[in-house]
């Protein structure tokens, strides 16, 4: 970083390397982080619930008093509003919700409260984390969506007002509004983290997800989350990957197709083996046995606002739950054989490579606020529950970001976070800030002599 | 039944085909319930919260008036205290918890009250549906343990005090206290139904359960579960059976073991093939694999508890939390491909089989309101993640209840129970009313004449 990047702007790792070398004060973050929210979240909207800035620093002081010496040091993290945190409100996107406070937290935040983040506040989510939007624009271009579920907590990371914030995704909702706001973003395998005080939405495609400026701040993140206290080992080469170029699950945008193909040229050239799927159309059903097994969660899910709330439901979501209400014991049978089918195909198609790599969403983030965007590039992986991460690639000829995704294997989290740090340090996918969003920016701390070497901001 | 059986007796298959019938009216079975409950409770400690019978009786009229034509009629269920009931209280079993009262309807509850079930109150848990145990005693025996984590669900339906009870299970908490009570109990398939609003404790092996007097009123509650509406088939017979004696999992009781033998001799009079794992130690290392993994994720899933209120978690809980701490990753890779390991033997085991059948529990239940039992029984089952059917097998000298299980394939909820109904009505694998608590007890409405053919009245 120069002496003149402002502390907001770090990345998670950063941050802590600055407090660790006496540079700066975590308080001084804090600040720069809270002055940064004050600044851009009046054109943003990302988040739901925020503390009064008085009360937040009192409780942040009465934390840093007693728990100083824990790994994250107090730094800001946001909270999607579909999970919980003691003492908050959570209302979940939705209308039904309105003034609900938690009692506890989920287990998520509860680890890495334990690890010293501190929740600033709870961010946007559409409605139950399915489809019907919040207020949130995206940080790039404020007429263009910022994708969905996680709208908030993607905002709120792109414009660098935290480090990190955690979401959740059932069909793209990490991935997506990740590859839309040009930031990196880790899903864990289904079935790896605790849900608990997580609003679910369809149990088998549920998973935590965490979105940060750079993989190593999600691995550093996904270590806390885990409970494990080795430093992160150097990241691996990948050494063949298998490419999913997205249009077997649906229309891919032009930007997008040429510079994911462009991102394999130059992993090639780097002698990456890149192979693909020997047929074109391979996974091509998955998206639709996705969409229909979630339907069919989703309708035992939401039984108790379907019971006593229906009016206070959108139409889109109404339909979910009709859809799903409308599987039969005989079609559940068929759709679990089919997602048999799924796993041992794509057993089959990833021996002997690392992980895919695959667009991170089918384009850049659509025009207009009144959708999300499509979910199909995140379907197929979140229907065979694998871990997923997302970083930013590049942006298009507006300016908006193009994201790319790897896909691990079952519980190979760490692993794939270690490839998401090679690929990140080695081909350079960095997050850089949005322009025009620093006009009548309140200025924040800034790093003085001497001057701390950061990757990020080389480039910013 | 007799004419003379009072109405809270029955079966809930009983009440509902009574009040199709005409012979009495659903308010007639709520009336006598809830008598039994006032003149049984203070004996057996089977409820934590119990709503005042004018407030209930209030409550039950307004759904009446508005759900009169409901599958169960307004009929009474008692609801676990780990799961949420909007408007009551949900104390989890913890001091931690006291007080605290739900917002919503646990998804389990919420598809049975859409169906016309009522929660009469919630039943008594252990801490957090682990070991420490709760207030609740044995209706066959009050100097002995119910069984746990479900100890109130079990022990109120088995006192004919509701018809059926919600329960979960991660190791042993509903087939263990079914088989210890001498009634039957259903574990769906972990990851068929949705856990929303359930006190979680190991996401991996957490299952609803329902708890009943016979596999005809499972069956009933499981199709509401699902949202199906077809009526059931005829029960299939079984053609084949794995038998396994539990004792390579730990020491079987030689009651239980002689029942056992003796039922399978029974089956094999009927013609069912009885088979049995060619080596008699199969299995024998899935109990400690499960204790394992099940630590790991407790500790996972009580993270807010243990950083906010340790001080306040049993001894037992307290353990549970730091050995599943101590995990580390590499051993977490070593669980994983043990577990895999032992789903593929189980599948070469269950080959050409209907099912396993196999002891609910080591032996009857102990003397002692200390501990609830061990698990051992149950802990392979719920490690594969199967759905098991308990029905009760006989008494012991004593007049304890011994328990029989069967345990099917992943996702084979539906035929499991159709086998289960089969074994109770060509076996004789009935409950029968627990001796000794009629004294004292009062009267209960009673069905009038003409008489009403009844199989469990027929042997009581």
């Amino acid at each position: 970083m120069t002496a003149n990047t402002p502390l907001h702007r770090l990345g998670l790792v950063e941050m802590l390397a600055a407090i660790e070398a006496r540079r700066c004060d975590a308080a001084d973050i804090v600040e720069s982080c809270l002055d940064r929210i004050a600044s851009v979240e009046p054109a943003l909207g990302a988040w739901v619930h925020l503390e009064a800035r008085a009360a937040w620093l009192a409780r942040w002081q009465r934390f840093r008093s007693s728990h100083r010496d824990l790994p994250f040091h107090g730094l800001p993290m946001g909270v999607k509003d579909t999970i919980d945190v003691a003492g908050m409100k959570a209302e979940r996107g939705s209308p039904i919700w309105r003034g609900r406070v938690a009692t506890e937290d989920a287990a998520c935040v509860a680890r890495l409260a334990a690890a010293g983040l501190q929740v600033a506040g709870k961010t946007v989510t559409t409605e139950f984390a399915y489809f019907a939007p919040g207020k949130t624009r995206n940080p790039y271009h404020l007429d263009h969506t910022p994708g969905g579920s996680s709208s908030g907590s993607a905002a709120a990371v792109a414009a660098a007002m935290v480090p990190v914030a955690l979401g959740s995704q059932t069909a793209a909702s990490v991935i997506r509004p990740a590859s839309y706001c040009g930031i990196a973003a880790h899903v864990a395998t289904v079935g790896r983290f605790s849900l608990r005080g997580v609003m679910p939405l369809a149990w088998s495609f549920d998973a935590p997800g965490v979105l940060a400026r750079s993989a190593a701040d999600l691995e550093r993140v996904h270590a806390a989350l885990a409970g494990e206290t080795a430093p992160p080992t150097a990241p691996p080469a990948p050494t063949r990957l298998l490419a999913f170029d997205a249009r077997a699950f649906g229309e891919v945008d032009p930007a997008m197709g040429a510079a994911f193909e462009s991102a394999l040229a130059a992993l090639a050239r780097r002698g990456v083996d890149i192979r693909r799927p020997a047929d074109p159309k391979a996974g091509a059903a998955w998206p639709a046995l996705h969409q229909r097994w979630m339907a069919d969660e989703a309708a035992q899910t939401l039984a108790f606002e379907t019971a006593t709330a229906p009016g206070s439901m959108s139409d889109e979501l109404r339909k979910l739950v009709q859809d799903g209400a409308a599987v039969t014991p005989a079609e559940r049978d068929e759709l679990q054989a089919r997602h048999d089918g799924a796993r041992a195909e794509f057993g089959a198609l990833i021996e002997g490579c690392d992980a895919v790599i695959a667009p991170a969403a089918p384009g850049p983030a659509p025009a207009g606020l009144q959708a999300t965007g499509s979910p199909f590039a995140s379907r197929p992986w979140q229907l065979l529950g694998l871990p997923q991460v997302a970083l930013p690639l590049t942006r298009d000829a507006q300016g908006l970001p193009l994201g790319i995704q790897i896909v691990g294997r079952a519980r190979s989290d760490r692993h794939l976070l270690g490839l998401a740090r090679w690929l990140e340090r080695e081909m350079g996918w960095w997050w850089l800030p949005p322009p025009g969003l620093d006009r009548g920016s309140a200025s924040g701390a800034r790093i003085g002599a001497p001057v701390f070497v950061c990757r990020h901001a080389q480039r910013v």
